[in-house]
């Protein structure tokens, strides 16, 4: 898979890529609110480049700044960050649709219940989402957003318990799917995992207050010390005392399922410093290539990887095979900003606008080329065809992932399952053929689960969840598989 | 008073004008809605220069655009214009804070109802907004704009009848203030005026298909026919039927009071070719002139008015007194975009960046200078000041309104009353002093009254409300004298 | 003749309108230097609203800032403004195209000569300059840029002369055609007029420093005094001494023609507050309205100008007539800065999103329309036409200027010549008829001149030029007359 | 060395990197002229990220365009395209300051000649270019930008030739430094290359028609086909003849010097995939890697590269070694666009903004770090304290060229010599303390010389020029050394 980390236009083009929706990151009780959520986003700009939002509570007033574009094209100036003063913070970046309409479903969500103001931001989906604003839009409330977080404030402000943490509480027991959930209020910052804990979350401390993120890099950034993972299923509440203390409780108050993080962290989400799981995430990649040079080794002369996603599995394939790990494409990272489509004849050089084949490396040598996933095999078969320009012997593409076959429901976006490389093709012969390619293969379902989590998948019992590869979904499906004759709703064009 | 008609700086630094808050404009079953929508917006420009929204519906999806600035900063635009696709439409323009952020307060609202999605928009302001803001809070129900449109939509969504119509009537007889407003649904274009008919709206038709907008000028730019003014309290229905032609239901669903229209819609807001109440603006204004040169007569040598407010009353005063209407103040309409705050060097030039003395015609003379009215003085004080400068004998200031004393809350924006000129000195012969002017005179109660309606004003029952000049407020005034003892509302900083 | 005094589109596509191409500004040894130059760019912002420049000259170096757009979007910024330190200053703001590479034809164009830096400014337009181009490209200078400007710095290079004012003087007595000029260096501020005195330029005086400008009105914002007009073919040179006192010389190097002022600086491009050849132009507008009556007397109710253009000739009109003055048009302000291109169905309301009848003032009612000039008739004819759909029972127009037939070559940008009204139809009747209007009529030539100066046009010896309306070139016309069989200049597109 | 290829801002505030000025691209007689140059430019963004710049010839007039930004920000845009039509095209990007006056330095810059149109562009830096502005100047000529390229327009204007061709190498005889310069006219694109080689500049060609660019990925992105380099001191003339077929003319105007290749191309500034002077770049800097572990090995667990820059050495490190290649330090690549200064909160996390620490790699381990070069060591010293702070247990820096001495005058732009980190301490025992290493151990010279071309340094006849390191400059440097005690020109403050 190659990746939309920066607007890459061609990746877009083709829908060749899978996307993650957000990253979050919470602080309480710290003078720095803003800023150290600024930092933290920053470090999370891998999970959505699109638009970031920060919410702020100075003791009096919540204070809100959303952004299309990248953190740091807006929350490094010092007159943004003037805007949000107060020592509780959250904040959101996200992967989304441009324009200014879009801005309405940019998170946090802020709202004003009978309690006082509360703002909630999440990474992940919910799968009973659409049933639930039904429901709700049936008994006389209003939604504004096309976004699901709408559905949460709903549940919290209808709750009737009396305190936000209960309310919070009851609204979450609602929810169905994957997601890592922040909220704050004029007093707390409370962190919630889904019971499966697909999406990650991770408690962090800086100066002795809490922090909540997405991933340990957003921790790392600004020096924060990791505590510990929110477990699956748990909320924990952190809320400042009138003498400034935080007071910190944690709740199991779902019936606990089995842990099932989302292997495509793993895979291909998360930063590779990060520690995910207890598991730092480039040592699960090289473990990934080393597994797979097991699996499937094959004679070449040089290990490549496809910049920047497969590095990782390529030097663990290196390693392990023993074959020269060698930079034999080089990657323009200067793509632009800019949406515009570009001209048919620019579009037309296609893939040589990001990458670039090392024709010293390449020319008159077995390449194996280490990619980290495939989606729909059209930027794998441009990659190919420029290595063999380049004067490759042979091309041998290793994958240090399974076969896609299953969409997501829990926050990876993926292109419909009939144009996966996987449903295409009959078998893996002619999936090889279609990519131009001397062999294909790879990574077993075994081969991933032992390269992340030490052991191979208990069926009966699966570590993590797998579906896309295996069709094993964690949950059910309400809105997907629910009764959806009703008439659409009528939402409003996001288009933006 | 001076006009803030284009992002004049000054007069923002200093406080020294009235805004009004909306222009509406809405159509149904026009195949070019949105652009006709755009070009009513564009003359109803006067009413709020900051930013415009327009909502669509295409028999499939509503469609949305908010853009900060001037209708014809985006709306001329045939890509903006191509994504408001559909045959029923209204939009909005308003004076507001500028800012990313405040894009969410930009109307028309949009909210997804159990029987479909409804749009709405208004000019004015509820009395009661915030208690009933708060009593749906109460109830479990989030609000995340901090306009009380909002609250329309809530009580709309709540309403136990089951036709959209219905609950609109249920809702708006629940609002107190002055408004006129408009709502779509998927077949219906809604316009609803307040009891007391506060605000203005009137109803055209353009190739047979009904127009509602706030005055005459956006049926007249588009070529569209005066039908009548909506009247105070009434609801107008308009449907489009399966056979494509359009039922208009007119009700009274509220115990009508008599009707009383605001004066400063006469005396400074609308725009001079609308016919307001059937009355035209610039007769009104004229009048205003004439009535003013009877009541406070003055031997001089030349009428000047203070561009452009204050042009049809000079006209009216030179007319009725045989004094010759000179333009001895010339106006510089580029006052820029530019929202950057001027440096102290060019603050302290002050009004000359708009306004400039035509010296030839004020040199040696006696001028009669001829405004529309008076908010804090300081504009006066400074025109008073250059008409001196260019070597006029003496300076006697005719206001073509009556002193003001009092706030409004029905949709002007006043500064504090305790601001205001009338309220800062103990006489007419202070403020006179302060301004320095030779002499200062406003029109009576009576003077204007006959000016706009033919007759004085009938104590027991006046034709007009007039609260500002006499503190005869039309309403109750729910928010303001209830109990607000309750902590405000944690409302987010509407920075922008 | 309608006004593009904003970015007005329909104008824009009808090309039915003159435009100037400049205004400049200078001031010599004040502390305030670039202040007080944004603050007459200002006011001289109806002379081209396009770009503007600023140049100052710290005592070290030069500093330079050119923008697209009005002066008031840009230099009232203080960051802008800190740019431009230093006490010597010369600013310009010009009607131009738009783009950035347009900023490269933004004056004042800056040059390093041996003598030290040079920066120019000048209004008006180089009859030979196309002449001297190619005189210069043959000696093997390069030029950059497509300006005449550009053509004056190389004559100054060139010069054999050792100081700056002397090598000045030299290259203007090579100039021909009609301009006011501004120039700039380390010590010096110097002004220079054409020899027949075209364009006007006059001299003021603000806390003992001088300074130049194109029209009082630029005196006035600032509180300056004025102290004479610049005369035709003189230059002033201004430098500061080591003592920091200014010297003054005034020279007329050049052998002095009969100065012939523009008559349409008085018709339609100065402001009617300036004094321009010791004429207040709104008087002589107001003349003009008032001969006109007298020539072209008419039965009729209702005077009313076409705004804002019309309106001091519609009031001497009214007056000289006593036919009541009225504001029977009312103008839209808010036209936007987009140079978006409108919808065709939006192109199609036309001059509506400019000007709208007042009807109360049209219907039942002959009506006088007074314009300041006709240059293409298109826009007079949708007005007649948006007069008589207001009811007017007779609609009589009168222009207040003679009939365009010749084009300008001195810096007014004037349609092809076919494209001129005057030129397309063989009499006046034919011109009335298209049209559309009752009866027309123009001001007399004479009367323009006594409207002007008091007395007719003396033909051996005319006291203006009227080359537009008579044919009577001022100067030659080298680069339109001269041999231009030799190739064209491959300069650069100047698209923007 | 830690990279500015992006907008980096902390780097900037340190000054703690070289950056280079530019790359060129021209093709003659293809359709696809400017989209080629833009996919041209696009590759070549590594030498300069701040603007670019393209024009082309048409057959009838010049076309130019020049934006501030990234190429893939503009020239990617159909309209942007659609203005630069032609078939003869030369492109430019630059490393430069930022702002609207800076654009008047974008290069292409373009002159009328006598002989018609020519525009140029380069790469490098001439050492007598003030020398001759001056000699210029004097003789009265106008300079109005402050680039060096101006100085060859004038110098070719001025030739006596008649040719364009031969007025090229008359202004290119007269210049020293080091330099690759394109030029084109209405028939031509001519390349010439300085007398010593200083910067790379080759030859391809696509479809059968000639392309110069600065380096082969240039080539390689639009599939064009390497020919060979341009000789030091050649100067090679295509022309489109009336035919339509191209002849070229490579001719040795200059007496030649031994070529001397600037080592910083191989060592930082080249694309790894480029070929530099018959040399792989990526080969080059493995070799670089493979002697300095031959010359400087250590003991340790782990070899980390310091991202981009170091990692080919890394790997040949590794290899060399046989210490494992592990990615130990993360780079951010979301650096965001913004050229807002950060808060000072913000400044304070300093480099982690760019790079994190992947803890796993470095915890408990002997870190050798792998950079490309070190210029002040500000930024080392921020990673040796991030690695320990990532609980490394030694940390060995090992730099993959020499010590850096001296500044360079052929386009690379380098801190005051003073803030060198060789200058500013006695021996490699102080640098190491001061950057908080065990130990730090630079390539000798012969190490540098031997990775890149083979052999050790010919200290008669160097094959490479490497006065950073050495002080030996390969021209005179007349500028620096003439006489300077005249005025400094005063030229515009190049602020933008």
């Amino acid at each position: 898979m190659t990746h939309l980390r920066a607007a890459e236009i061609q990746d877009e083009i083709d829908g060749d890529t899978l996307h993650e929706e957000c990253g979050v990151f919470g602080i309480l009780g710290h003078p720095d609110a803003a800023t150290l959520t600024a930092l933290g986003l920053h470090a999370l700009q891998h999970r959505g480049q699109e638009a970031a939002g920060i919410v702020t509570f100075d003791g009096k007033q919540f204070h809100t700044e959303k952004r299309m574009g990248l953190v740091g094209d807006h929350y490094t100036d010092p007159a943004i960050l003037a805007k949000l003063p107060g020592t509780i913070s959250i904040g959101h970046t996200r992967y989304s649709t441009t324009g200014e309409v879009a801005l309405r479903n940019v998170q946090p969500l802020f709202a004003e219940l009978e309690v006082g103001g509360i703002a909630i931001a999440h990474n992940g989906n919910f799968t009973n989402g659409l049933t639930l604003r039904r429901q709700i839009i049936a008994t006389g409330a209003i939604c504004q957003s096309t976004s699901d977080t709408e559905v949460v404030l709903h549940l919290i402000a209808r709750s009737r318990h009396t305190s936000t943490a209960d309310r919070f509480i009851d609204a979450i027991r609602q929810m169905e799917g994957g997601y890592s959930m922040l909220a704050m209020t004029r007093t707390k910052l409370i962190a919630a995992r889904d019971p499966t804990g697909i999406r990650p979350l991770v408690m962090g401390e800086l100066d002795g207050k809490p922090i909540f993120c997405s991933e340990t890099c957003a921790l790392d950034i600004i020096g924060a010390k990791y505590i510990r993972d929110v477990e699956n299923g748990e909320v924990i509440i952190c809320e400042i005392q009138p003498d400034g203390s935080i007071q910190i409780d944690a709740r199991k108050p779902v019936n606990p399922q089995p842990e099932r993080l989302c292997l495509f962290e793993y895979v291909y989400f998360a930063r590779p410093d990060s520690v995910v799981g207890g598991r730092n995430v480039y040592v699960a990649r090289k473990n990934m290539g080393i597994n797979l040079a097991k699996e499937s080794p094959v004679e070449a002369d040089v290990v490549v990887p496809v910049p920047d996603g497969g590095t990782p599995a390529a030097i663990g394939y290196a390693q392990a095979s023993g074959i020269p790990f060698e930079l034999g494409i080089i990657r323009n990272h200067y793509v632009g900003r800019t949406f515009i489509e570009p001209t048919q004849s620019i579009r037309a050089f296609g893939v040589k606008l990001k990458h670039s084949a090392n024709r010293a490396m390449i020319e008159g040598k077995r390449v194996v080329l280490v990619d980290d996933s495939i989606v729909r095999g059209t930027t794998s078969l441009k990659i190919v065809q420029m290595i063999r320009e380049a004067g490759a012997l042979e091309v041998h593409i290793r994958v240090a992932s399974p076969m896609i076959y299953h969409p997501d429901f829990y926050g990876i976006d993926t292109p419909d399952a009939d144009k996966l490389l996987a449903n295409q093709h009959a078998d893996l012969a002619s999936m090889c053929k279609f990519i131009g390619a001397d062999s294909l293969e790879f990574l077993s379902i075994d081969g991933l689960y032992r390269a992340v989590g030490g052991e191979k998948r208990n069926a009966a019992r699966p570590q993590f969840t797998d579906h896309y590869f295996t069709g094993d979904y964690p949950t059910r499906l309400l809105d997907k598989n629910g009764d959806n004759s009703s008439p659409k709703l009528s939402m409003l064009a996001s288009k933006g």
